[in-house]
């Protein structure tokens, strides 16, 4: 008999004003998104907006994962936020960001977006199986 | 031996500067909000500010409940959020909202509202049993 | 045989201008911040940041716990917000809050916090286990 528990690990919240999030330099998209995300978002009707709100989205899910301080070298672009096929953000893991959810034994990563005309805000959910 | 597990379903945040929601137009009212919940806001302090927290609320459920693009024809009426008796937000949901949780197996969604001077703001998850 | 069940018991989001929190006021800060709260905002680069953000987070709080309405004396300085040793905002509660929490079952408060440049926004989660 195998019994499944879930608990939440941890949560976490960020916003931003669209205009602080410098999407206009490729350096920091480059840098921050992997290629599909940057496609998606500029695909999107506001592209700054778009990559704000998924900017915003990484630091919720860096704020869930429990980490410690980001730094310099935070590897957001290992933090993955792409629209299921319901247009749900679904979020992706790589590299030390998968390293560290494992670590702690976190299974699923749940995440929300939203901007208004000036700020993006997220909110996300770690939980463990 | 019946066990039952809890998996939190989906996440939803959402935000609208109140000014944005027109709550001063009848036919909007009518077309989003049940009587109850025109009436409750109605009552409070500040209206606008209510009838906002309450329509973000509304969004924010929809995005937890992670249906599929909403179009115009969103059925906002079905998801209905009243205060019980501790005057905490409470979701019931009615008609095709209610038929889209079931489907997914979701039987109880939280929300929580909060509104500045301008902004509403509303946070939403759902869980499956 | 023991077997654990966690659900969550309620949710709470909340906002303020950093602008609209007293944090220049002693008798504000003293009535609603433990002392290592408080020694902890003042080491911040934005001392009126961290009160605020933390604020909001005991706002959040106590709207996840699903306390009934809070009127002036409500226990602020009950729910406190300190980093743990990775920097994550970590909640403990005493006193009536503690008391209200037991009531109803909850054993574990997750909170998460932001401030942008004007904004203090947090969210809060009671689970119950």
């Amino acid at each position: 008999e195998i019994l499944s528990k879930e608990a939440v690990n941890g949560v976490g919240v960020d916003q931003e004003l669209i205009s602080a999030v410098p999407s206009w330099n490729p350096t920091f998209v480059e840098r921050n998104f992997t290629d599909a995300e940057a496609a998606y978002c500029k695909s999107q009707p506001s592209p700054p907006a778009s990559f704000a709100a998924r900017w915003v989205g990484k630091e919720a899910v860096f704020k869930a994962l429990g980490v410690s301080s980001k730094g310099a070298a935070a590897p957001m672009k290992d933090i993955e936020i792409l629209p299921d096929e319901s247009g749900v953000p679904t979020v992706a893991l790589h590299g030390d960001a998968k390293a560290a959810a494992e670590a702690k034994g976190i299974s699923k990563v749940l995440v929300s977006l939203s901007h208004s005309e000036t700020t993006a805000i997220a909110f996300a959910q770690a939980t463990s199986a």
